[in-house]
């Protein structure tokens, strides 16, 4: 059942809904005259009406029961917010410039994470459009977007959405994204979207006033889980596997990055993610066009990577943690938190190696055996960075690590992580080293809420025994002071390092040994007391080879 | 680290326990002089003392941070009850007279399920002795013992355990199990015992002093749920793969029945039920001997007996509760509760053809899809039946199928499960057509808790509209009422259904077409209107070919 409000093919807008519990659904057309309109309830509590002389633009609400009014839960736009109406929205109504789009790879893939409200001063997807040109000249050939559904208030980091359909009406909503995503498909670049499927966030979800989202049998760092598993979990999922098929069809989306699957508790004989595996893979063979999956995971867990013939939940790829970690601590020498487990060259010998560092081995953090052998798992599985939003963002201060280490180290992580046999992703402004902090900012309107919001923080902090205040999340200078100053790269060393960045694209990309991504085809010796990695790649039909020799002294 | 009071090939006895937040652990040894003896802290929480002059029969506790006096939680025997203190076991001292026995393959095994405290007058595992032989000439060669480990009070199914290590005290303890399984293997039987890793009972379960074995962030239906897959739960794990090779090593089991492994909720990337399944093959290969591991689910998934090849878990079996669904409901017509899903012939006949009914389908009873395929894992990898302690114990009147059919469906029954070409298994006292009800009792002191089991017991039938008051758990009457009564074996129509159960097993021994487990060479028509089912067996070698034609109505 295609949840939401959509224009049929007779002109008609469908309404439908999910509600299992309600006895009465109806539909409140916002305007002049508002007229409750009663939904038809149809199978495993589906309600549905499909209606003529709908037009674009037009603000509805649920009533349910006849005394509950809530917006859609699968609304495509919120113009006033998340407590305000949904919007109609006609997806057929854009010019769409892509047709020959096909999609990238992903052993092609160089991504590019960005955030929309702190990217551009305008803080707009519209504002990244004069700035695509620039990426692709450095090489850039894929976007990765911060999440952009729905959120409580005009800044976040976009985890907190409570509207998995609509695009942020402080982005520019929907047509924005659209336009974003062609002019991107139009310079040949892709655009990956980040979505969050393991929780809602804490302001604006109606979801339980419409039926058993959310599960009492698990517990995730964000309360309930979503319920995946139990009674009437085949509609939950369809909520969510609809989101999936969404995104890809109405926004054209060249795929989606999957926030914190380990949230997603799931001891089902079908798992969800498998699922929406083979959601995505039906799609593109249909489509004709590349479509990816990739995770983002706290397991070390290579099932999720693994085909399905092999007992794996088949998604694309999976962020890779450990890379970052080993990375970090042999630059900064940092200790605390999770960084307890790095800091040798063996750990990013390992990585650059495997992947996963931690692949069964016992970690002093997490007080417990940890992962799983990535072994079997192809080098264009794994995405790998030195910087992301969670690693700066998750700091005390949100520093960059143009913040924390000198100009050469700087160079030197750009180019482990560009000459890795992984994808590669640069986190906004990484590639001139912007000193921007890219702190923890949200815009809640509950005071309770925001006060939750300000001691989880010093809480997340504990670990890692980092000096100073936390910069508070509400103030809307944190928000500011996080944003990227774009017109440094044109100036002193954040031009050599752009430059810098440039190459070793232009390496990458050129040379068959690094553009080959191959963990056969590898051979990665560290010497632990020199600090030192020495890191052969070849690429047998053309005989290609390099050598890197990264030192960290 | 060997956990619990063992004794070394030097003849000292060593105690190990683990209790990773305490500052101080020491063993109190009873008995003249009273002292308290330090234990030393080793790596990851584990304490230990090696003690010369230990006698078997000692009693002792551990005394936590000089305040909290605790039994052993892995405790081999606890003579006075759950709350007294553990003793001293000396595995060496009993004389087996096995050295030939090699285990007996799945394919093979006709099982025989039974109650230690109602399977005898006596309650004990001794007195099952007495029955063996006439066990072994019906054609029995598998017992599977209700769980054993040492629960409150005298009585109970046995899912109350609380030291998985120990052996009930008025089961007879320890040296009454080797008894029994010295007295099986010497007459050409194995046996399996039934084993609880998903929860600790209600009464008596110090665990949380010793260490964090329980999670807050999984709840089964029993609370909390066990941590495996948290901080420290590599130890937690330690504790029950000790366990299992406990029981095959210190008793000679052939195999165990993992309770409810649904509720080992486990997000880890390498799963408990693997770890377990790693360790008993290990143990079987260094032994020469077949050791199985069968797992009771409630989510119909596969992937728990597949091989680790095909990212299974490796379980040897998995018992089939559709299988028993089917048939019940075709037999009494019942279809409240979970029977809702069942009732029709082609149910039982997809049973019959690939283990589960439910692959994927949608559950009314569930209200979402269950289960995947179980159409790859092989017939001898499912166990079947007609009655079992659950399916019998768990209805408001604990009625066995003798209750509730005539005595031709009677006979009905036990052919399905003897001819099917699963591993079957009777529940004690089938075979004759026992008339006593197996209802549900325990023996807890503490009054709380007998009103929550009380009330407990009342919504479990809720859903099952039966009629009646549901049988006083902790009267005594309860536990008597349900022994069965042996001597009806000899006596009329019990007799009668004795020598066919007796024949039908002798068929299945017999003709290669039913003793060869296979679902390859099977076929299975229904008839829905005829309420008939047709089934064909064949073995190729032998050219052997078996036509059953069973007939419900």
């Amino acid at each position: 059942m295609q949840i939401g409000a959509n224009y049929g093919a007779d002109g008609r807008c469908v309404f439908a809904v999910w509600a299992p519990g309600r006895k009465r659904v109806e539909l409140k057309l916002h305007g002049s005259e508002e007229a409750f309109i009663p939904l038809r309830g149809e199978d495993r509590g589906y309600w549905r009406v499909a209606l003529e002389n709908i037009l674009p633009g037009a603000l509805y609400t649920y009533r349910l029961d006849g005394r509950v009014e809530r917006p859609d839960p699968a609304s495509h736009s919120q113009p006033q917010g998340v407590h305000g109406p949904s919007q109609i929205v006609d997806h057929g109504d854009f010019s769409w410039q892509d047709d020959d789009w096909r999609g990238i790879e992903p052993s092609r893939m160089i991504l590019y994470e960005f955030h929309p409200g702190t990217f551009t001063p305008e803080g707009s997807l519209d504002a990244v459009i004069p700035r695509l040109d620039a990426l692709r000249e450095m090489g850039i050939n894929t976007l990765e977007i911060m999440p952009v559904s729905q959120f409580p208030g005009d800044r976040n980091w976009g985890y907190d959405g409570v509207y998995p359909f609509a695009v942020q009406s402080s982005y520019g909503g929907p047509r924005s994204l659209k336009r974003l995503v062609n002019a991107c498909h139009e310079r040949g670049m892709a655009v990956i979207l980040d979505v969050v499927y393991n929780h809602l966030g804490p302001e604006g979800n109606y979801l339980r006033d419409f039926g058993p989202y959310f599960t009492d049998k698990y517990k995730t760092p964000w309360g309930q889980a979503i319920n995946l598993d139990d009674a009437y979990s085949d509609e939950v999922r369809n909520f969510f596997i609809q989101n999936v098929l969404f995104w890809l069809s109405a926004y054209h989306l060249d795929g989606l990055r999957l926030d914190a699957v380990h949230a997603l508790v799931d001891m089902s004989a079908r798992p969800f993610l498998q699922e929406l595996a083979e959601t995505v893979g039906e799609y593109s063979r249909r489509t004709g066009k590349t479509h990816v999956l990739i995770a983002e995971s706290d397991l070390n867990d290579a099932r999720l990577i693994a085909p399905r013939e092999a007992g794996g939940h088949g998604l694309d790829a999976q962020w890779c943690d450990d890379f970052h970690h080993s990375l970090h601590t042999l630059l900064t020498g940092e200790t605390t938190g999770y960084y307890a487990d790095f800091g040798r060259v063996r750990h990013l010998v390992r990585s650059l190696r495997d992947g996963f560092v931690y692949s069964g081995d016992y970690s002093t953090f997490r007080k417990r055996r940890h992962g799983n052998s990535a072994g079997e798992r192809r080098a264009d599985q794994f995405v790998v960075f030195a910087q992301n939003h969670d690693q700066v963002g998750n700091r005390l201060l949100g520093e960059r690590l143009s913040q924390l280490v000198d100009f050469e180290s700087l160079k030197l992580s750009i180019a482990v992580v560009l000459l890795s046999p992984f994808i590669p992703l640069l986190f906004m402004g990484e590639e001139y080293g912007d000193p921007a902090p890219f702190l923890y900012f949200v815009d809640h309107s509950d005071p309770d809420l925001v006060k939750a919001v300000r001691d989880g923080r010093e809480e997340e902090f504990a670990s890692f025994h980092w000096k100073g205040t936390v910069p508070d999340p509400v103030d809307r200078d944190t928000f500011l002071r996080s944003k990227v100053r774009w017109e440094l790269r044109e100036q002193g060393r954040h031009k050599t390092l752009l430059e810098f960045t440039k190459r070793l694209i232009t390496l990458r990309r050129t040379i068959p040994a690094l553009s080959h991504l191959s963990k056969e085809h590898l051979r990665v010796q560290g010497r632990e007391e020199e600090k030192a990695i020495v890191m052969e790649r070849r690429e047998n039909t053309t005989g290609s080879r390099t050598l890197c020799i990264f030192n960290f002294n």
